[in-house]
């Protein structure tokens, strides 16, 4: 519980574009209560400056990062000299095994908080934690590392949707290597299990579960089949690595004479709750049937970058609406204005044009918040990303005097934000009520 | 002059790697005077960590910023709504000659300002300004912004080597649009004797001139032949834009028979003074003949992307060696790590691979660093870049103690500055001795 509280911020973020003279009511669950105009703004030219904590702040929907995983942070910096020439991904989680090797419930409990105060810094008020790094001692599968990432994230205050991932094969059709053996699961019912037992270990009021079967490579089509029906069952969002790679493509074309999404199309009753991350070299047809069928698809902008993975087909997937959310991944970089900027910027790159990633109206920097606030909130399953009575009281509030955002006009300011700024021009966040940078509701 | 200094820093860059237990000595002229073992350090762990400001930072070569237009900072957030589905480079150039014809020598002072301001947080201590914008009064050809530019590089204490820029054509062959009238000069001769009385005004310790054409759109071959000669004649640096855009290449190929490059080619001795600026779609054959005379090529990350310019063959050019440098072009975003990331990180989206730029032995954060610092040290024709006794003393000092290198080891502290933090890692930097954000030369 936090004492109920009324912002007024300079600047208010409608869904539509940012208005002054605007106030919000947060009640003490840390939902918000109200939102309307503030009564000295009743002016006509809605410009009086409020005075309070947020005077000179933009008030957004805080961001949601729907797809990390926390403990990658440990590698920043490592594996970036390349002797032979030319490394890929595949040479790059050989480090990644290396570090998993090496992790105590400590080192993921600092490991996990370090990163989840650095995603906060950067803005981020809910984070899906693609979690598939379980055990301390693999012998005893013992889910030693999911708690150490609720207790994180607690100590952080960040919104937290723990989702927690099968991983039973090594590749498809092959046992587990041996760094593969903390991540393992074994069947279905001892994934159940433990998603009962993280049940009663959430935080009812930030803390929530979803689903995930790692990939086609770490579960044989039945396993996936059952989850995902299981997973539906409870409601549950489910998530999936997919089309990340080519020759995860060229594997499952071998064993199953399919693609990974065939495959998923095939064996699951995909729905809205699907996220699909990556689907970087999905075939038209494939990602096609997969938006038609509601699912959403989560981006990872510069993890894509660093892992040399490759342009995905933005535009088809926006074809849809909003239905692309962004994850830090890999965490080898954490700035979420950086993650929403590239999103656009690789496609301009790519095809040669301005303005790709723009909604209905063109409007990009409207285009990039959503994906990094509503689509997310939508993959996560979270009453989030909106700044609206009812939703969780989840902000960002970005400092209009931050000399990356000197000149701006009330019009330019989400556009110079998303695309000139970054980390810096976060004054504070608020989750569920609760700040964390700037004290927003203070009298 | 400033006092002469002794800097102990945790780490220095040799050229080659971090190292531990390095001094350097600055002279009251603002060069490096020496550099050695710091006598504390002659242990053989050489790990003592030196007492004083820079104990927990590592010392970089500032960075050298060899491409900027610092009046455009001034768009950022302008124009990116494209009600008509999509933008191009030639629809953002509407609204940047719209800045154009407001701007006031005041203005141009505040912009610029600003602009090396942010620059200078960023790391940047040396840049090149690619100044095209000179008339307050177009009729007058008053040249009064050549001398806000100087001015404010000279209020923020950043080395600028002024690369004054001649305009003559609106198009090949075309009289100049009523905007581009602010650019204009008639004639080599007007433009050399504007370059000597800039020589007078410049502040010989920190500011040095180049000559530039500003692309084969603004100068008939017969200017450009004559600008290039006497440019050379004179020892100046000579930078010009080209092939950034297919339209350009199409209608040199029209108008001349031959692609920019080789109308360069043909009408200049290139040598290794000279810089093209983007390079982003020249043929194979001209850009191969351009790196055999020597010449080097600057690249534009951020700006490249916004304005969907498309990606250069960047394995070519450092084929040649250390002939890519990095300029922030634009301003709509300033960060200086960012622009040498995504350096990087492009080519590994467009090629599928990891490690594309890394140098001799494979590092990738070292070929990175030497793109900004020593590259754009020679794209310029500056005594900077590089920790040296005879060097001007510009450095960077990165903080090890800042949450983005938090895990960092000696070995990995570059690649993860470069390519894991952002501006919030520079504590300080140095130009000519003279220390801004920390002191780094303080008892």
């Amino acid at each position: 519980m936090t004492p109920a509280q009324t912002l007024e911020p300079l600047l208010t973020w409608t869904g539509e574009r940012l208005e002054r003279g605007i106030r919000i009511e947060v009640d003490a669950h840390g939902r918000i209560e109200a939102v309307g105009r503030a009564p000295g703004a009743a002016r006509a030219d809605g410009a009086s400056a409020p005075a309070g904590p947020l005077a000179r702040h933009a008030l957004l929907p805080g961001f949601v990062d729907a797809h990390s995983h926390a403990f990658q942070r440990g590698l920043r910096g490592v594996g970036e000299v390349f002797p032979e020439g030319a490394g890929s991904f595949w040479t790059w989680r050989q480090g990644m095994y290396a570090l998993v090797e090496q992790m105590t419930p400590e080192r993921m409990f600092d490991l996990a908080s370090s990163t989840f105060r650095e995603l906060r810094a950067a803005g981020v008020t809910s984070l899906g934690e693609f979690h598939y790094l379980h055990h301390a001692d693999a012998e005893q599968l013992d889910f030693a590392f999911d708690e150490a990432l609720l207790a994180a994230a607690r100590a952080v205050g960040l919104r937290l949707v723990l989702l927690e991932t099968y991983y039973q094969t090594g590749g498809i059709g092959k046992p587990l290597e041996p760094a593969q053996r903390r991540f393992a699961t074994p069947d279905p019912a001892t994934y159940w299990a433990q998603m009962e037992r993280l049940e009663r270990l959430l935080d009812p009021a930030t803390q929530s579960l979803g689903a995930v079967v790692h990939s086609v490579r770490a579960a044989p089509p039945e396993a996936l089949a059952a989850l995902h029906a299981e997973a539906r069952a409870r409601d549950l969002v489910f998530h999936m690595h997919l089309e990340e790679q080519r020759v995860e493509i060229e594997d499952c074309l071998a064993a199953y004479g399919c693609t990974p999404l065939e495959l998923v199309l095939k064996h699951c009753a995909v729905d809205a709750a699907f996220t699909a991350v990556h689907a970087t070299h999905s075939r038209p047809q494939d990602l096609e049937r997969l938006l038609e069928r509601g699912a959403g698809v989560c981006l990872c902008p510069t993890t894509e970058a660093n892992l040399g993975d490759g342009i995905a087909d933005v535009p088809a997937m926006l074809a849809h609406g909003e239905r692309v959310s962004i994850g830090s991944d890999s965490n080898a970089r954490i700035d979420f204005l950086e993650e929403l900027r590239w999103m656009e910027l690789v496609q301009r790159l790519a095809r040669e044009r301005r303005g790709v990633c723009s909604d209905a109206v063109g409007d990009v920097g409207r285009r990039l918040l959503d994906a990094g606030t509503r689509a997310g909130a939508r993959a996560l399953g979270l009453d989030v990303g909106r700044i609206e009575p009812g939703a969780w009281a989840d902000f960002v509030a970005i400092d209009t005097g931050a000399p990356a955002l000197a000149g701006c006009t009330d019009e330019t300011l989400l556009a110079a934000t998303l695309l000139g700024a970054d980390g810096r021009v976060v004054a504070g966040t608020c989750v569920g009520g609760a700040w964390s940078g700037l004290d927003g509701g203070a009298a």
